[in-house]
């Protein structure tokens, strides 16, 4: 077996063979197989696709390159969520202390923002303090004591995935189904959960463009979870415009502590609720909405969630002063509002334009080796739906140079469009299990 | 410009425009884009094609990305000849020198071999003290003063196609048609030729598999010729069985110097006559191909065409009395016989299986870094359309172990076909101007 013939297969549409995705996992990852021998394999999969046999020998392949996590020792039944990646995705730092709160254990691993989409692991290192890279046994052991705990991939957990996802990176093959597939649901039989609620996007914002590609994605990682006994239930939602009031890492924290206070913008309510729902359900303490809605309503309004979030902080080093006071967060130097120029309705608030907007203002990195800047990001004040009168103000930037904030206002105003129709956005587009 | 987003246009099959290319083409040879981001560009290509536009533009960044060769202080009308590749092909070492002792300047640069296709700069080599790597000064003088000179390329000519050529060669890209005819054409342009006659060959030994893709590569350069203002004629080439009588770099030189004396066999006979034809009408001093056939016959029965051959040699550093003595040539230590296990005519003889053999046994190199054993090969008694019987010899094994010799009698049996049916092989397929 050799890696030229395993291209050239996948070139001319041939089926790979379990033993040939074998091969060049365990040799790529190995560094027996060149970085340009695997772009052009990966190459060919983006164009020509994977069959379901494929797919899944792919996911159990990356999900054995390196460590499997044993959760069992915990409970059984740690639940884990996921999102695909959009733009303000603060979701994670909501629902887990939530479903925390509620006595379900949840915990999960967190990656960096790449591109435009943003991490949960930079957004949690925005808090002073807190420590991301603690032990898989920290991380039990949170799991345990307290029933959360939020850390980093720092253990050699799919080291092939890590590869391939930077190669796809630097390819212009991120937005391919197969791989992604495989990327998450390898990620996510290694690290141990039992049940995972996935947050499938789509929409400008996100790897899936439309409803179907995301719709082929979400049944893909379901039968995926099905063979590997991982209960899976994917939430579709929409991620045409950013998600929340915030895209920035301090700034989504922000939004978060609000949100876990009770506050939060109408979309964000929307995907919180039902990713809660689905854990609370897949957790088998919980099944009817009604109910749970009730009792999600409860620990929010008593406090209960907040304080797990505080829990959490406290746990991992965190400067809990920050989330009691969040006015302690350092701002931006530069914060230029955004003025709209007509009368109307926002019909249109484009993610992918404020991702890339976001991007050049530091919130994520255009390489892996780039800095950010936790403070700076953009703030909304007007979302689809909104009336908008002239001179009132769309949005803030918050920018660490003048020149950036200017380029980020214009581009922003690009992604704004205000017309007469009233839009009523629906946000969760399907529940897929 | 970035390179992600012509990955991303040739993936989703938009066609690139001049200006990608060029920034493809210069950051590529610069080092500035990757060696895996080009290895995605390349496979996209391979996949998904590129339209005549985008050829043409290919071939001119390329040839434009070292120097271009001029050689009009020569002569006005230096002739060169091509061949895509195939196995046993020493086609070039027959047809320069009769075509220089014809009175018409020839000078070409070869290529080494690389994978199953051997090549005429390590065929050359294996002329004790032959010097392929003189200077263009030297090429040039050698063409003004004997009408001849084959050197490899040294100078800087078209350095993008050289790292494009060993990608593709490393990454399962070698049998794309917009890529063949774009490396071959720039190179031709760059090197200054006025006339081309290329020779492309079609079948099991060749990277063109069959005669409709022969065709299309075939016009293809023919097309990027005429508007690089190059006379271009391509002659389409049976490769089903290897070229000849040997494969092998000094085998292949000795059944040279035998043809150049008139003993050829019948298929490269047809080849080299066709291609002398074809090169004497571009030169312009030729037109009649019935008077040409008596003026061929000529220089081979009149010796001058081998004379001008040992010229060639002698100028270029190499020992004649090897030429004058083939027998000279060191032997390799084993040579075994192959015998027939029946009676029959050969249908078959596998030139892609005999590539492969020929390439264990050390004729080639697997990696560019490889060294190649000049002595050893393979000797065909027996080729298609032959009588043999049981007990008969079909060919030898040239080997430098025992090992490596079982195994090749092996490959070469799997590479025979014998059977009831007297099969007629054409060599020439078509002519295409």
């Amino acid at each position: 077996m050799n890696i030229l013939d395993i291209i050239e297969h996948k070139k001319r549409e041939k089926e790979l063979t379990k033993e040939e995705i074998d091969y060049f996992i365990k040799n790529y990852t190995a560094g027996e197989i060149t970085d340009y021998q695997a772009a052009a394999l990966i190459m060919a999969i983006c164009i020509n696709g994977m069959t379901q046999n494929e797919i899944l020998n792919l996911t159990n392949s990356m999900a054995n390159s390196g460590d499997i996590l044993d959760l069992s020792d915990i409970s059984d039944n740690v639940i884990d969520k996921h999102s695909t990646g959009g733009v303000g995705d603060k979701i994670t730092l909501i629902v887990m202390p939530i479903v925390a709160s509620l006595g379900i254990p949840v915990g999960k691993m967190s990656g960096r923002g790449l591109g435009i989409t943003g991490g949960t692991a930079d957004k949690l290192e925005s808090i002073p303090g807190y420590n991301i890279n603690i032990s898989v046994e920290e991380f039990k052991n949170n799991i345990k004591e307290i029933g959360i705990s939020l850390m980093s991939q720092t253990c050699n957990l799919t080291p092939a995935d890590k590869k391939i996802y930077a190669l796809r990176d630097a390819i212009s093959c991120a937005n391919s189904i197969p791989l992604i597939a495989s990327s998450i649901m390898s990620k996510k039989i290694a690290s141990g959960a039992n049940s995972i609620v996935l947050d499938v996007t789509c929409g400008k914002g996100s790897y899936m463009k439309n409803k179907e590609d995301a719709k082929r994605l979400a049944k893909m990682m379901n039968l995926i979870g099905k063979l590997a006994k991982i209960k899976t239930v994917c939430v579709l939602t929409n991620m045409d415009e950013p998600l929340g009031y915030s895209v920035g890492n301090s700034l989504e924290v922000i939004e978060a502590i609000q949100a876990l206070k009770g506050n939060m913008a109408k979309d964000v309510e929307e995907v919180v609720f039902n990713m809660v729902f689905q854990m609370m359900r897949l957790s088998g303490k919980y099944q009817k909405n009604e109910i749970n809605k009730k009792k999600v309503l409860e620990v929010i309004n008593n406090g209960k969630a907040f304080e797990k979030f505080k829990e959490l902080v406290a746990r991992q080093n965190g400067d809990v002063t920050y989330i009691e006071n969040p006015e302690k967060f350092e701002k931006a130097p530069i914060i230029t509002p955004i003025i709209s120029n007509e009368d109307g309705y926002i019909e249109k608030l484009d993610a992918y334009k404020i991702g890339k907007a976001g991007l050049e203002l530091g919130i994520g990195r255009k390489r892996k080796e780039d800095n950010i800047d936790y403070r700076v990001g953009i703030v909304f004040d007007k979302k689809i739906g909104d009336r908008v009168k002239k001179d009132e103000i769309l949005a803030y930037v918050h920018s660490n140079s003048a020149e950036k904030s200017i380029e980020c206002v214009e581009a922003i105003k690009q992604a704004y469009k205000i017309g007469n129709k009233k839009i009523i956005k629906k946000n969760i587009i399907e529940i897929i299990d």
